[in-house]
């Protein structure tokens, strides 16, 4: 292990442990060189209309790519070269054995090389993310250059200690009496096989890296399946790392992109595979509700949720309004953890300035997420773009069985008119309307549900958590015995609870090193970054022994 | 946590970090008091035909009770307070909250006391596991005694470490630039849910506590099922830890024994109750598979497995069949670990003395299983009892596939003259003959396989591990590059190999704090003493942010 990389992953175990803030990449565009924008931009906008060469090709016959810009509404012409899933399993395997007999200090040193490498290219990644997710640009630089990959960092910390708790050669020496029982013993973490790793279009880099750095940690070659409208973020990544193998004199193949099209899906013929053996998945409950039930799988999900806010009482209104409308609007909603059902007692809830009743509640969330979408500086750089038109469609469905305090506002990018936009739709339903708030509308939509009390708004929190998933759980509180309630129920839902957020601590954020994102312990997920478990399933303790 | 217990888990975790040898209970009986021997048999003797009421009992309606002693066949005459699946769950359910509050100390605590605890009964749990299991005296004391205990002793430990990872309440505080943002954070391991742990008639306890300590030390209450005619060890064993709840205050539901009767079982009830989150199973694959399969579950199994000896090349000739011999002849081979395939290359094998050809190999493994079974200081010693009728049945039946080379032989125990023995059957046959070797033939039976070469020896016997699981492989040659080839193979298949052990040093014998027990990654179980996820897949982390 090269000096830097050692010293990077002996900083990463450090904060892990104590949970601490630590950024190795730095979050802040400023804190890159000043061209590098321009540069980004340009490098960016070169591969658009022409063949992704970058990686490391073997013999194919075609190429796909149907990504298509939400802020300009038009295909990026982006074409990757495809394989067949027997192809890409073949070449996993020929692969496979070089990197088996890599130490986890190698394996750490090729790793760490490759995120330095991905980190010269944090602002093409960022056009590219943006031009297929429909994130700003603020957001696409951070969630998928330095955030990204200071996630891959604490998964490579985390199985490099997994990968050396125990000694690996030793004399086990046995006193019985008149003699010692001497034998010889070896132990080796044998990587499980091939990991697929399927990414979703709406973090494409930031929900891919994870289990593609744990794979690779534990020895397992890996197949990233991007989901096809999301493709050029991660093929960049894929490239830096074939390089960052290529230079240490290790193959290619040891991680290969599987592009596909909606039309001719590959994933099943990929996850039923017999030699994949490690299957990381986000998106939608229906595809990983299957993958988690294949047999003789290892997998590691992460699906839909409904997040609630439960709304009790507060010192001061503004800002926590402010808060719940800026994590509603913050990338159009279209985060696994931003807040849709609001919990609101019929008799409204405390302030500091007295009550506000359950209308005025509705009045004022609806309020600010008018004031923030209306904000020419602000709206379109938090709403960004809508990535599916689905999701739009969604929304529209849902307004149909609530009423409306608050619709969408048109709004138009100051850059880019073509953008595909919708501010959230804020409806008010009471808390027997299940059918509206009880399953996930993925998009700009809050539900606030009117309940008897608060302990009714915790109870239903906890319940949706436990049946339907959920990833975060908002409460405002100013009652202590209250908010220990909430946090003991929705935590035995498996569900954090983040209390009392205002100013720039937002709910949606889950950071590196410190926030576990996704217990694994409801139908939310069955895995979390990073837990122990993310990586130490990836691989098989096998110990051998010698008589003397 | 007391300074003992403290003291005892910072040296279990070094010896489990080190993998060196360590024993907190001596496994030799003459390290206890003279007298407790004498006493143990007493105990044992005065629990026979009465109603066992040592539990903290619940109301309940009957009682049942069917265990045979395989040495005297007769029955015990045992009667255990019986339960309904929904009285156990309820019940558990009722002490959850009190245990759920505990910290990762006060819990390894109270289990390091029930561990002291159990120990001054080691020779009342011999006696009770000799009279329903068959084992021998020798072998009941050391496996559900000491052996036992530390296995327990060692999931509590690295439990304890695993829980003691993370910080659990610290200031977060990220610079912003202008100011910096501080969140209160809290970190805490939730207990996934009740753990129903189902044992085996064969190692009633040995099998039992890694789970039953594993879900303890996470904060599940525990249901212990014991397979019907196992009961007596482990009633003792939670009735010990029974005590140690209730001195430190706690529930004594916390663990329940749920015994049931072939008649009438309750395990299915049990482990598709929502109730219950994770299964601990040890027995057959068929129910194995069942219980990997159910949904919402996280599983624990050891299943059935074909063990192979790899014979190449020996040094010396004797000790290697001496070996293979004690291996079989132990236990009658009811073990897991026990050998049953030899595969011996066509033109036989090279020895310091000469080569030895197939036919000699196969009298050579016959005459040293014959000659242990005949001695009358070793013989009946080493067999034990047959637990099971249906052990006896079927190698009566595998006999039919095959030439035997050496049949069984009648063998009188001098002290139980009753005794239901069968010393092991030597089979012969050719490598085409699957339908004899391709399947676990649990008992005394063993298989020489004619191979083609040593190659096809490794090949055949990695491919049953990969196909059938297997827990162990026993290997000699004194060919460095073949024993490195087969080292790579097996341990491909997940499959750990022990190297030309000779005099002590036997295949079956898995220690604690060194051994992992089953990998859990191929078909002969999911899951393994101790790895790391042995104990962290039974808790959640769930993080809570606070703003200041």
């Amino acid at each position: 292990m090269s000096i830097q990389s050692q010293e990077l992953i002996s900083m990463a175990i450090s904060a892990q442990k104590t949970r601490q803030f630590y950024a190795a990449y730095p979050e802040n565009p400023k804190a890159y060189p000043e061209e590098a924008n321009q540069q980004g931009l340009e490098a960016f906008q070169k591969t658009l209309n022409q063949d992704f060469t970058e990686l490391a090709e073997n013999a194919h016959s075609q190429r796909v790519g149907s990504e298509i810009s939400p802020y300009m509404q038009v295909g990026l012409g982006v074409r990757y070269a495809s394989y067949s899933a027997e192809d890409l399993i073949k070449y996993a395997q020929e692969a496979a054995p070089a990197w088996k007999k890599t130490t986890a200090d190698q394996r750490a040193a090729v790793l760490v090389d490759s995120l330095n490498r991905i980190s010269t290219r944090f602002f093409e990644i960022a056009y590219a993310t943006m031009h297929t997710t429909g994130q700003s640009f603020v957001m696409s630089f951070q969630a998928s250059g330095p955030h990204a990959n200071d996630r891959a960092l604490e998964v490579v910390s985390l199985a490099w200690e997994e990968l050396s708790r125990f000694a690996t050669e030793l004399d086990w020496i046995k006193p019985m009496g008149k003699f010692d029982l001497k034998i010889r013993k070896t132990f080796q973490a044998i990587p499980r096989g091939i990991g697929l790793v399927i990414g979703c279009s709406t973090f494409p880099t930031w929900n891919t890296v994870p289990g593609l750095y744990a794979n690779l940690m534990a020895g397992n070659p890996v197949i990233v399946k991007p989901h096809p409208k999301a493709i050029l973020p991660i093929a960049i990544v894929v490239a830096e790392i074939q390089k960052a193998l290529q230079a240490a004199g290790l193959p290619a193949n040891l991680v290969q992109l599987a592009p596909d099209t909606l039309e001719n899906p590959i994933t099943k013929q990929l996850a039923e595979h017999p030699a994949v053996k490690c299957i990381d998945y986000t998106g939608g409950s229906a595809f990983g509700d299957y993958i988690e039930e294949l047999k003789g799988k290892t997998t590691f999900t992460e699906k839909a949720g409904v997040n609630s806010v439960i709304l009790d009482s507060v010192k001061d209104a503004d800002p926590v309004f402010g808060n719940i409308a800026f994590s509603a609007c913050l990338y159009s909603g279209q985060m696994c953890t931003a807040p849709q059902n609001i919990f609101v007692p019929e008799n409204g809830i405390n302030t500091a300035n007295g009550p506000l009743t359950f209308e005025e509640v509705v009045e004022r969330i609806s309020g600010a997420v008018k004031g923030l979408v209306e904000n020419p500086k602000m709206g379109p750089f938090t709403l960004g773009a809508i990535q599916n038109e689905m999701t739009v469609n969604r929304v529209d469905a849902a307004k149909k069985g609530a009423r409306v305090a608050l619709d969408s506002i048109p709004v138009v990018h100051p850059e880019f008119p073509d953008a595909r936009m919708k501010s959230p739709v804020v409806m008010v339903t009471e808390a027997a309307n299940t059918t509206l708030w009880k399953q996930e509308c993925f998009g700009p939509a809050l539900v606030v549900v009117k309940t008897k009390s608060n302990a009714e708004s915790l109870e239903l929190a906890a319940k949706a958590a436990e049946e339907l998933g959920a990833i975060t759980c908002l409460c405002y509180s100013t009652d202590h015995s209250f908010a220990t309630e909430v946090a003991e129920q929705m935590n035995a839902a498996f569900t954090p609870v983040s209390f009392n957020f205002t100013g720039a601590a937002f709910v949606n954020q889950h950071a590196a090193f410190s926030d576990f994102h996704v217990t694994g312990g409801n139908p939310s997920g069955n895995a979390g970054f990073t837990n122990p478990e993310y990586v130490n399933k990836r691989f098989v303790w096998v110990g051998n022994r010698y008589a003397e």
